[in-house]
C-alpha cells in the first residue's frame, strides 16, 4: 500500500507527497500535529495540515529569517523568536556570536517535544545554555516587554488558528515597543501566488509603525508556490544599506552576503504589492 | 465528482491541482498532449504529464527566459526559439524594437495548433510579420546554421523523449556555431532541489565552449520545487556587467532591470553547482 500526503494549499492545488511512516500524530491543545517521514524531504512536521518543515529544505527558512536581520541589526545581544517550536530559527541565531540571549516564546509545548524527539538536526540547539525556552502566549509576551530586544523573528503558522492574532496591526506596535531603539524585527508573510492581499495588509500596517519597511522572498520547495516571503520592520537601519562585504563568512546552504541584498530585488507584481496605489 | 490532476515531479513527490474540463487530449507524433482547465493556474498545457504553462504563471518563463539575452546583446536583430511551441517567447522577444526576425524551430505542430486555439494571451504573437514558424527539428536546424542568430533561446521539454538530445554538449557547440560574434544563448535547465546534477552537468557543458557562462533563478509556482534554472552561455557580453540603469522600461510582470542583476544571486546550495571543484 502506498500512503500519500497532501496539502491543499488553496481550495484546488497542493503539493502531494510519498510517505513512508507516520512519526506521530496527536490533537495538541492548540493543533493537529503529524511528524511524518517521506521520501522526498526526508522528516516532515506538519501542523493543522500545513508543511511547517522538513529536514531538507528547512535551512532555506531559517536561515533567510534570521540572518538577514542579525547582520542589518550591528550588535544584536538580545534576539526574541515568538513560535518557532522547531528551534530551526534559534540554530542559526545561535551562530551570531554577540547575541547574549536568544528567547523563545512557543505556545505549543508538543512542537518543541516532538521536534526534539523527531527533528534534532533543526532543534538540536534548544538546550543551548544561551536558550531560554517558554512556553507561553507571543502574544502577551510581547505586551509585558517593553524597549528589551534588538531582534525580534515572528516564525509563526499561517494567519488561521492560534496565530491570527500574529498577524494584526496591534502586534506590531507591541513588537515596536518590545524592540530597542535600533530594533529590528521580521515575520513570516505568505506567498505572493495566492496571498498578495495579505503581503499588501501586513506591509502596510508594519509601513505605518516602522520607518524602514522591506519585503524580502526566498524559495521552499514545500510552501505554497515555492516563493515565501518575509516583512521587515526596522526603527533605524535599512538592510539593503548594509555593507555586505563586511558580513562574516558563516556555515550556511542558502544565506549569502550577496544574497543578503538580492532578496530585498522583488519580480514586478511583488513589488507592486509593496507601493502604495 | 472531482478531478484532480496529478504530476509526479520526482517518483515521490509532486502537485495535485483540480480541474474543471479537458480541453484536449492526444498522443501527438512525439508525446502526450493534454489542454486542461484548471481553477489554479486557469488553463494548463501537459506534455507527457508535466506541466509545460499556464495561463497563470506564464510570464515568468517567458519574460525571463528572453529579456535576461535580449538586453544583454547590445543590438539583436535575429532570434531563433527551439522548441516554445506555446509562443510565449516569442511575444516576449517581439517588445524588442530592434528585433528584425524571430524564428520559432518546433518539432511538434500540435503544440503550436493547440496552444493558438487555447492559450491565445500565450501564443497570440506566432502570425506577426516578423515572425516565422517552422514546425522542424530544432536539433537539425541549428546544425544546418552557422553565424546566423543573434540570440539562441532552448525553450525545451525536460531531457527525456524528444528533448533529450537538447542536453547533449554537442547541441551547445552546434548553438555556439549558430550565433553570431556577439552571440548569446540561454537555455532552460530545470531546478536545484530534485535535479542538481543535471545543472552542473549543463553549466560545466556549456563552460567548456562559451567564454562566458552564467546561471541564473526565478520562480515558477508549478514548476517542480518553485524554483527554475537558466544557463546563459555568451561569446562576448557578460549578462551580470549589463548597465541596467540603460535598460528601457518593458510592459512586464515579472522581468525588471533590478531583477536582470539579481537573479545571478544564487543560494549557496545552487552556487555550488557552478564551481568546479
Amino acid at each position: 500500500m502506498e500512503l500519500w500526503f497532501t496539502e491543499k494549499q488553496t481550495a484546488t492545488h497542493g503539493i502531494t507527497s510519498k510517505i513512508s511512516k507516520t512519526l506521530h500524530s496527536e490533537q495538541t491543545e492548540f493543533q493537529k500535529l503529524d511528524m511524518i517521514e517521506t521520501d522526498q524531504f526526508g522528516t516532515m512536521l506538519v501542523l493543522d495540515g500545513m508543511v511547517m518543515t522538513t529536514d531538507v529544505d528547512e535551512f532555506v527558512y531559517h536561515e533567510m529569517v534570521t540572518h538577514v536581520p542579525l547582520f542589518t541589526h550591528p550588535n544584536p545581544k538580545k534576539v526574541l523568536v515568538v513560535g518557532g517550536g522547531d528551534g530551526g530559527a534559534i540554530r542559526e541565531v545561535l551562530k551570531h556570536p554577540s547575541v547574549e540571549k536568544a528567547v523563545l516564546v512557543e505556545i505549543d509545548g508538543k512542537v518543541i517535544e516532538y521536534s526534539k524527539q523527531y527533528l534534532p538536526n533543526i532543534a538540536g540547539k534548544l538546550d543551548d545554555p544561551r536558550v531560554e525556552v517558554q512556553v507561553d502566549d507571543g502574544f502577551m509576551h510581547i505586551h509585558n516587554h517593553k524597549n528589551e530586544y534588538d531582534v525580534i523573528m515572528v516564525d509563526s503558522t499561517e494567519p488561521v488558528g492560534p496565530a491570527a492574532k500574529l498577524f494584526e496591526k496591534g502586534f506590531y506596535q507591541g513588537i515596536y515597543d518590545a524592540l530597542t531603539e535600533e530594533g529590528i524585527f521580521v515575520a513570516q508573510s505568505d506567498n505572493p501566488w495566492f496571498h498578495g492581499d495579505l503581503i499588501k495588509k501586513v506591509f502596510a500596517d508594519v509601513q505605518d509603525i516602522f520607518p524602514v519597511t522591506r519585503l524580502y522572498t526566498c524559495n521552499i520547495p514545500t510552501y505554497p508556490s515555492g516563493m515565501w516571503t518575509f516583512t521587515l520592520g526596522s526603527k533605524k537601519h535599512d538592510p539593503v544599506e548594509v555593507d555586505i562585504t563586511k558580513i562574516p563568512e558563516l556555515d550556511t546552504k542558502y544565506y549569502t552576503p550577496e544574497l543578503h541584498r538580492a532578496a530585498f530585488v522583488l519580480p514586478k507584481f511583488v513589488k507592486d504589492l509593496t507601493e502604495k496605489k
